[in-house]
C-alpha cells in the first residue's frame, strides 16, 4: 500500500510489550521505550557536543526513533533467547533483518526505499551517533530495572539487568556521558529510596570494574 | 533447580499474550489457550473414541498442556514471521528447540530428564493424538478470529486467520471429527449474530474446498 | 444449541478472576488455573506411578481441566463464604450443582449428556486420580499466595491462604507426592528470596504439623 | 477490629467487577456503580418532590450507598444465577445475610452494630426511598446495557438485560419519575446514534407493555 | 440535550484516574472515590448526632456525591499544580467553574438548571455538612496513600501525601470525628502489619502537630 | 536534583493517557505519541527536502520529542476545555508555563537550563520545524480518531476529533507535505474496511475545503 500501512503500524508498537512473560510492576511498551531512548540520547548528544565532539544530529534523530521498529515483526523477543548462544542470536537478527526487508520491498513506494534502507538498518555501529544510541538504549534498561527493584521486584532477572546495564554503560567510548552518568547520576541514584537495596547492587559494579 | 522452577515459569505464560502487535478486542494468553485445546480435544478424541478410533488419552493429555510450552522462551512469535518463508519458519523452530534442550538440561532433575524430553517435543505428528492436537489448535484460532470478527474487528489478519482455520480444520485426517465440526457446529457458529458478516466468510471456504 | 455454546462459554472463565475483590500484585483466571493444575497432577502422576501406583490418566485429565467448569455460573465464590460455616459452603455447592445439571440439560445434545454429567461431578473423591486433583488445586493456591507474599503483599489473607494450602498438602494421602513436594521442592521454595519472611511462614507450618 | 477494618473493606468493592465472565466492552466495578445509583436516586428523587411526594433524603442516602454492600462477600452473583429458580435465587440471599450478620458482629464495634444492621437490610421496601432505590439499580443496569449495544456488543445476553432494565423501569410505581423517564429521556435515548438498532429494542418494549 | 446527557457523562468519571502519571499499585477512579467519600460522610455524620450536632443528610448526600463531578472537564489535576502556587490554584477553579456553568446552561433542561446550579457549586463550606465533606475527602486521601504506603510504594508523593492529609484530619473543626479518627481509627492503622514504616509517619504527625 | 529526576519524571508521561474520560477502544499515552509524531515529522520533513526546503534538523528532532512533556504537570486537559473558550485556553497555557518555569529552575542543574528553557518553549511557531510539528501532532489526531471510527465508536467526538484534525491538515501551509497526505495517502485511507462511514466523513471535509 503505502505510507499509511507503515503509520499504521507504528500503532502495533504501542502493544508490543518489552519484556514480556516477566512479572513486572509496570509494563512498558516499545513505542514509549523509543520516546525515552530519543529523550536520553538527545541529553548525552549536548554533553558530548559541550565536551568537543561534532554530532549528526539527523543521524541521531533516525538512529533513536527507529531502532527497535523491527519489533512490529518478531516482538521483544526475550533477552535469554538473545544470548543463549552468539549462533541462536544471529539466527533472530537474520529473522529480523529479513522481514524488514520484505516489508520495505512491499509495503514502502519505491521512492522512498532508499531512505527506509537505510534508516532500518542496524544503527548501533562505530560513529558517535551509533554509540549514542548504545548508550540511550542500556540506559533505559537501566532505568526500567531500577524502578522495579526499588518498588521490591524480587525477581533475579532485574538484578542481572541492572547490573548488565549498569557494566556496559560505564565501558561504553563515549567519555564525557560515562562521566556524567557516573559521577552525577549514580549519586542521585544511589540517594533514593528504595524495596531492595539497589545501592549495593550498584557498588558492587562500581567497585568490580576497575580491575 | 528443579521441579520448583518448571512450576514457577508456567507462570510466565500467563502473561505471554497470544497474537501480540495486533488490535484485539479481547486478549489472550498462552496458559487459556492452552486449557481451551485440552477441552476441545477431549471432546473429538470422544467422538473419535465413539466412531470407533483407539485413542491413548494419556498422550493426547501430555500433547495438548505441553504444546505451546515453548513459548516461555520466545513468546508468541506472530504468525506471519512463521510464515513468512519456510526457511524463517524452520529457523524459529530450531531456536525453539535449542532453548528448550537448555532449560530441560539445567533446570530439571536428571530423573525426569528423559520423560521432559518425551512429552515437550514436537506433538503434531501423525498419531491420531497429534492429529487431535492440531485439530484443538486450529479450532481455537477458529473461536479467537471468530470472537473478533462477531465484534466488529475490521482488521483483514482476523478475516484471514478465521479463513486460514477453517480452511485446515475441513482438510485434517480425522473424519469423524470434521464432519461434526462441519455438519453441526459451523450451523450453530452461522446462525450467530455478528457485527461483520462472518456467515459469508464462512460460506465462502465451503465452497471453495470442494474442487 | 450444543457443542458449539459449551466452547464458547469456555472463553467466560477466562474472565472470572480467582479470589476477587481482594488486593492481588497479579491476577489469575480460571481457565489459567485449570491449565497449571492440570500439569501440576501430570507431573506427581508420574511420580506416583514411579512408586508403583497404577494411575488412570484419562480419568485424571477428564477432572483437572473440568474441575472449575462450575465457576462459568457462580464465579469464584470468595473462600470466606466457603468457609463461613458448613451449612453456607453446602448450600454453595448444591446451587453449583443445580446450575450445571440446569445447563447439560439445556445445552449439551442428548447423546452427550451421560459423559458430561460424568465429567463435570465433583471430582475430588478418595481415587488416587481425585487425591492428585486435591493435590494439585491445593498446589497451585500454595503458589498463587506465595508469589503473592514474595512480592510484599501485607494482606494477611495470603499468609493465611498459603500456610492453609501448606497444611492440607502435608496431610494428603498421596506419600510420594507428599514426600517430593515436602523433601525436595520445599527446600527451593525456601531458597527463594522474598520481600515477606516465607520462610519463617513455612518453618512454622512444618514444626506445627509433627504433633 | 472495628470501623477502619469496614473502611478498607470498601476498597474490595473497587475490585468487583458487575456481571464478570461476560464479554465487555468496558467494565465496570460495583464502588462506581454505587456511586451512579446514589445520583440517578437523587435525581428522580427531586422529581418526585416536584410532583408533591415526601422524601426522607436520609432514608435514601443509606439505601443507596449500602444497597450493594453485601457483593463484598459473594461477588456479582451472575444474573443467570439469580434467575435459575426462586428456591436458588432465596438461598444465595440467605447465604449473604448470614455473611452481613457476621461481619457486623465481628467488626463493628458494638455500639454502632445497631445502626449498621439497619443500613445494610435489603432496602428495595414498598417506601418511595426503597423504590427510588429500585428504579435507580435498574437503570445503571438500563444504561450500563446500553452502552454495550451502541458500541456493538452482540452478546444476546445484554440485548436481554436492557429489555428487562426497560420493562421494570415502566412498571416501578413511581409516577412521575417513569413519566419523566418515558417521555423525556427516552426520546433522547432512540435519538442516539449506535451500532445496534437499540431504537428497535426500546420500541419493541415501549409497544409490548400496553395490552 | 437534557439529563440523559447528564448520566452519561457521570460515565466519563469512571475512567478519570485519580492522581494521574504517578506509580500506583493500585489506581482509583473518581466516581468510586465520590462513593467512598459518601460512606466516610455517613458515618462520622452519625459520630456528629451522636455527641448532639444537627446534620441536613439531604445536604450532606447533596454535597459528597458531586463534590468532585467538575473532574469530567478538566480531570484530576495533579496536586503539585493545585498547589503550586494560590494563583495557579485560583486559575484552575476558575477554569472548572466556567466550564460547569457551561455545562449546566447547555445540556440541563432549564427547570432543572437552579438545583444543579446549587447542588455542582464548591461544597467545602463552614457547615458542619461542608467540613463533614472536606474531612471525608482527606479521609480517602489518607487512605489511598496508606495502601500504597503498606504495599511498599517508594514514591516519596504517598508519604507526603499521607501526612498532609493526616496533618489535615487533626485539625478540621469537627470535635467528635476527630476524637473518634485519632483515638480509635489511628489505632488500628499503627497495628497493621505494612511494608514501609507507616507507623513511624504517622507518629511524626501526632507528634508535630501539639506545638 | 538533576537530570536523574527529569529522567525518571519521563516516566510518568508513560501514565498519562491521551483524551482522558472519553470511552476508547484503545487507551493511548503521552510517551508513545510523542514517538508517532517524532516519526511522521521525519517523513514529511524528508517529503519538504526532496521538494527543495531547508530542514533543520536538530530543531525538529527538539521539537518533536518535547511538544508534550508540559503535560507531565497537568495532564492532557481535555479538548473541549482547550477550546471552550480562548480566555480559558489561554489560561492553561499559563499555567502549563509557569509549571514548566519552576520544574526547570528546581530540578535541572544550572549550566543546562538554558538548553532546557530553549527546547521546553512552544515548539509550534512559523519556521519550517514549527509547522511540520504541527502537521505532526495534528495527524497523529487524525490516526487516533480515524482508528475509533473504523473499531465502530459511535461517540459523536471522534467524528469531531477526525474532522478537525483533517481541516487543520489540508490547510497547513506546507505544500508538498499537503499534497501528498491529500493525493497519496488519503486514497489508502479511504479505501479501508471500517465500522463506521469514515470515507464519507472524508468527503464531507475535502468537498467542504474548496470554497
Amino acid at each position: 500500500m503505502g505510507i499509511h500501512r507503515f503509520f499504521t503500524s507504528m500503532n502495533d508498537l504501542e502493544r508490543i510489550i518489552r519484556c514480556p512473560g516477566k512479572f513486572k510492576f509496570e509494563e512498558h511498551n516499545v513505542a514509549a521505550h523509543s520516546w525515552k531512548v530519543s529523550q536520553y540520547a538527545m541529553f548525552f548528544a549536548t554533553i558530548e557536543e559541550n565536551s568537543g565532539e561534532v554530532v549528526n544530529w539527523k543521524s541521531l534523530y533516525e538512529k533513536t526513533i527507529n531502532h527497535d521498529f523491527a519489533e512490529v515483526f518478531i516482538g521483544d523477543i526475550k533477552t535469554p533467547v538473545k544470548h543463549a548462544s552468539p549462533e541462536l542470536k544471529q539466527m533472530i537478527s537474520h529473522v529480523e533483518e529479513k522481514m524488514m526487508e520484505k516489508f520495505i520491498l512491499e509495503e514502502i513506494p519505491v521512492e522512498f526505499q532508499p531512505v527506509f534502507f537505510e534508516r532500518m538498518k542496524e544503527g548501533k555501529d562505530a560513529t558517535i551517533e551509533g554509540r549514542l544510541l548504545e548508550f540511550a538504549d542500556k540506559l533505559d534498561q537501566f532505568y526500567e530495572s531500577f524502578a522495579e527493584l526499588k518498588r521490591g521486584n524480587t525477581d533475579p532477572e532485574f538484578v542481572y539487568m541492572y547490573q548488565e546495564a549498569l557494566t556496559k554503560l560505564l565501558k561504553l567510548p563515549l567519555k564525557a556521558s560515562v562521566s556524567y552518568f557516573r559521577d552525577v547520576m549514580l549519586e542521585d541514584v544511589k540517594r533514593e529510596k528504595t524495596a531492595l537495596d539497589v545501592k549495593a547492587f550498584t557498588q558492587k559494579v562500581l567497585t568490580a570494574k576497575t580491575p
